[in-house]
């Protein structure tokens, strides 16, 4: 691997509060001459909104927009085709600012190896480029802080599920669960509120919209009426292990 | 509650690695007059010796000692006495320090409210005395991170183990695992092997000790002989999820 080429960093900026954002990646952005993030159409971008005030002057950015989003069913295979041809697009313009020996910084929310887009990017470039990742606060860390409990307790089983999953998957998994979490809920919270009361959960749970964002919400779940959320939402049971 | 009781701060390290630490975190640290932490006795401290470089001069410490750690089994009702007295103490002492308008920061090993600690003080002072949790990231995310290989993909089920737990509950939980994290090893080393191999997770697994710390080590755990590992020792399985 040549040494002349530019470093491309998976940033983890945390959970939305920029002040959450490690010291490393703190001082990596703050460098960057070339920024890179994933985004909505038409839209700016959450990763970018994060960072707004911590870029450089005369940054590069390179916006890449997912070209469906909710618009095809994930099971539909013109999805994965569309996705993977997107992805593809996007690791050839990085590896190419790298050959050049710029580096590039992938904003990444939360955690960028926990269901992050970057992934999809890190598995194309890793092997030719030089990579550094690094780690983050995550989005459901955040969330369980924010509803002033905590999450496990002596040997608890913490369980993270997607709320994508089909409805009789979710209750199979959260009646074996000690302490869970739900993320990706968006259009399945109605599917959600129904397995968690089909497993006897629902009484316990609570839902945390946009954590450690300056909208962020916490509820009980039981007091909310809506069958869909923002995509920034997760839902959290805690576990209720030892403690002495 | 009185506005001059000083605040009592739960405040995440992170993994181990002090540029991992939050930028909140590491500013709250650099300013606080007094902290607090656990350890063992006879030992420096593991919280303690993550912050080495960021203390202020002439920083108050309170070292909260474990009474017991292994020397009394987890099921005798001793333990949970012992222990429970003596997480009373140290919530005494620090309502002490508060009451008198003192800022108190407890340093936390990775996440406060993940298998922290901190969560036994926390439910003793959070109804009289004001407190402020700062999430971190925890060390499986740092663990994840150095095997080089993403966790979670696509609607991955992640399920975190301790090990701790009976094997026969291991096999069962790791069995319904897409992603699994295997957390509190160490004497348990031998038992965690074979209920991965029973659960057929074995080959796939790996073992980060040390995890974003200087002496970090990252290995697949069929190339380990031992039976027993150092306590921050996590074995990390990926998930296979859908990827386009």
């Amino acid at each position: 691997m040549s040494t002349d080429k530019g470093v491309i960093y998976g940033l983890g900026l945390g959970p939305g509060d920029p002040d959450l954002m490690s010291v490393k990646a703190d001082r990596i952005l703050r460098k960057s001459s070339h920024v890179a993030y994933f985004r909505k159409k038409r839209r700016k971008g959450h990763a970018r909104t994060i960072v707004d005030t911590l870029l450089a002057e005369n940054v590069v950015e390179y916006a890449m927009e997912y070209p469906v989003t909710t618009e095809i069913a994930l099971s539909d295979p013109a999805y994965n085709v569309a996705l993977s041809e997107f992805y593809e697009g996007c690791a050839a313009r990085i590896k190419t600012f790298s050959d050049q020996g710029i580096s590039v910084t992938v904003l990444c929310e939360g955690d960028p190896f926990f269901y992050g887009s970057f992934m999809h990017i890190y598995t194309r470039v890793k092997d030719s480029h030089p990579v550094c990742v690094v780690p983050a606060i995550t989005g459901m860390s955040a969330a369980w802080t924010q509803t002033g409990h905590p999450i496990t307790w002596g040997d608890d089983v913490l369980t993270v599920l997607t709320g994508t999953l089909p409805e009789e998957v979710l209750i199979q998994k959260m009646r074996q669960s000690d302490a869970l979490v739900v993320m990706k809920i968006g259009q399945h919270l109605g599917k959600v509120k129904r397995a968690l009361k089909s497993s006897g959960l629902y009484e316990r749970a609570w839902i945390v919209r946009h954590a450690a964002m300056t909208n962020s919400e916490v509820q009980k779940l039981n007091e909310v009426d809506d069958d869909s959320t923002p995509y920034f939402s997760i839902i959290i049971v805690h576990g209720q292990g030892r403690r002495p």
